[in-house]
């Protein structure tokens, strides 16, 4: 079914002030959640109300948490979230990052203790309207297993990029794993076997059973998702193994938090960690020309010859910021799933249900 | 075959002498050359001697240039390399990075119109040298097809970072391709065909033979190597698409140097760009305790569960460090055709021969 975008707002702004999040907060929480939506990336948006629903009422997001800077230079913080919801952490660390790369040229925000934070996109995004570079990591509940091992010790892990450029910021926002577990979740629906090189059952082998995948992640009972590049190294996946570890250093280890294969691990908190930097790239030399530099490389590529069958080659940012386009002033997709979960809590929540 | 490490050592700082490299220069060239063999990344080592020499003999490698800062704040500066050979350029600029950051807390530099710099782990272990982050990128002539295109736009574009951490630097060192142009050589010289997600013919299309691969990328005649993930979205190649362009908005894009798609398209000049950076992670926390969260996080993820028929999961430098520490006091294999090409280039130059 197609919603309203205005109304899934209120509702989602209705349904955050009844948790007890001032009105300012539910409008941050709900903009970070229905970017995801505009952007075609259902997985992250209203999606997730069930999900976020449980973290608060069992107490893995403190609704009235302050967060505290435990660590601070002129270019760099440490912040302990102390179990704040992960979009306002976000924001917040964001804010710092891009105040003190206006300020010192660069701005480096480690954070731990939070929660989940939707897209990374939207904070990296935040730095390139501001006319930086933005970078955001976070890591997850560890889904992602090692190359030659068969227990996952690292999550999806996202890692994001943004870069001002015209007529369109470049924008890159992608798990560190071949595929993240939603991926998983559309194979088992449809009850199509997964490609080999995607996901590794308890013994470290490809499996290629996504309903015995799940079940084993569910369970923590060994295997996960293959990183990017796939199972094995002939395609790369120490690549992405690689890559993995890298955004638990940037987002767990700098900041003393949880890596990924202790986050979810106790029921009273998730223990997720992220970072975030800003870059003002007039460190380099002439913004106006670094920028022209990059919207002309962007260009090329688009431009660059087709493969067969492939009428457009897209730059990173690009799809999402026409799907936003359509569905701003207009309507957001919501599964009947999802429809109906967003009433039942608002009913939990003696709240007024959507109106569509 | 195998050679005296401290032969092979002493045989290129002849040869990098007679070139008109100063005594220091020649040493330093030497060093992060021998680095790749000890490491066992045959491809970027004494191998590439020949090609070395055809750019120093064209002219597209300047013996006596001189770099030129030309934009610098205390955390950044952007270095014009006037065609500089990429392993001196390489050094100086990272010793700057690390110095700004044990100033500063962090140093970011880019560098344009420089030559190919060999192994980028080389530089970032400079920095876990000095107890700091090092991170490292550099394009390359283009070789890699964008997602959905048949035409290569991006480099091998490597990424590297080293993170301190006991008893083994994390030290991360990858093409952001599926893999390099070297392992298409290898199926090449074996007959073998090329797997399916590696290589795509000049309409863009899946291709397996190798030899068509290579021939169309020396005469540019189109298609070349997928990114990381392979072609096509299914195994992520858009990510891996992703990533090359990241790397060339960090060494070329913001150095104001040239993209990957116009690396060595002219006889005067390659035009490879780099950048590097340190960061001192004291500016969120307490170094030991940061540095033993690393060491931790690794070692539990070498101690997790392995896969069937897998003894061991490596975490990133480790194998190379264990080769180095065989290698350096003993020999390096060198295979029969650099052997001879060593000795050509040595006969050319007037230069004493390998002793074996």
């Amino acid at each position: 079914m197609q919603i309203d975008t205005k109304t899934v707002r209120e509702f989602c702004e209705r349904l955050f002030c009844a948790y007890g999040f001032s009105a300012d907060e539910s409008i941050t929480i709900t903009d970070v959640l229905l970017r995801a939506d505009l952007y075609g990336i259902e997985s992250h948006g209203i999606h997730r109300l069930v999900r976020y629903h449980d973290e608060i009422t069992t107490g893995q997001v403190e609704v009235k948490a302050k967060t505290q800077i435990v660590h601070e230079t002129g270019i760099s913080a440490n912040i302990e979230a102390n179990k704040a919801m992960g979009q306002l952490v976000g924001v917040e660390a964001m804010k710092l990052a891009i105040q003190k790369a206006k300020t010192s040229g660069c701005g480096m925000v480690t954070v731990r203790n939070s929660n989940h934070y939707g897209i990374a996109a939207y904070y990296t995004e935040m730095a390139a309207a501001e006319n930086l570079i933005g970078v955001s990591m976070t890591n997850t509940e560890a889904i992602c297993v090692p190359t030659f091992g068969s227990q996952a010790m690292t999550g999806t892990n996202a890692l994001a990029l943004a870069m001002p450029a015209d007529p369109i910021v470049f924008s890159y926002d992608a798990s560190t794993t071949v595929v993240p577990r939603g991926k998983l979740e559309v194979y088992k629906k449809n009850g199509q076997p997964l490609p080999d090189l995607w996901a590794l059952d308890a013994n470290g082998k490809p499996c290629s059973d996504a309903a015995v995948v799940i079940e084993n992640i569910i369970n923590k009972a060994g295997g996960g998702i293959a990183p990017l590049g796939g199972i094995g190294t002939l395609h790369g996946g120490h690549k992405g193994y690689g890559l993995s570890v890298i955004v638990d250093l940037f987002s767990a280890v700098i900041s003393g938090g949880l890596t990924s294969n202790y986050v979810n691990r106790q029921p009273s908190h998730t223990g997720i960690c992220h970072y975030f930097m800003a870059i003002d790239y007039g460190i380099f030399g002439d913004k106006a020309l670094i920028k022209a530099n990059m919207s002309k490389f962007l260009q090329e590529i688009r431009d660059s010859k087709k493969a067969e069958g492939h009428p457009r080659i897209y730059t990173h940012g690009e799809l999402e910021a026409e799907l936003m386009s359509q569905r701003i002033n207009t309507t957001i997709p919501v599964s009947e799933k999802t429809y109906e979960e967003m009433n039942s809590i608002a009913e939990l929540l003696n709240c007024k249900k959507i109106d569509v």
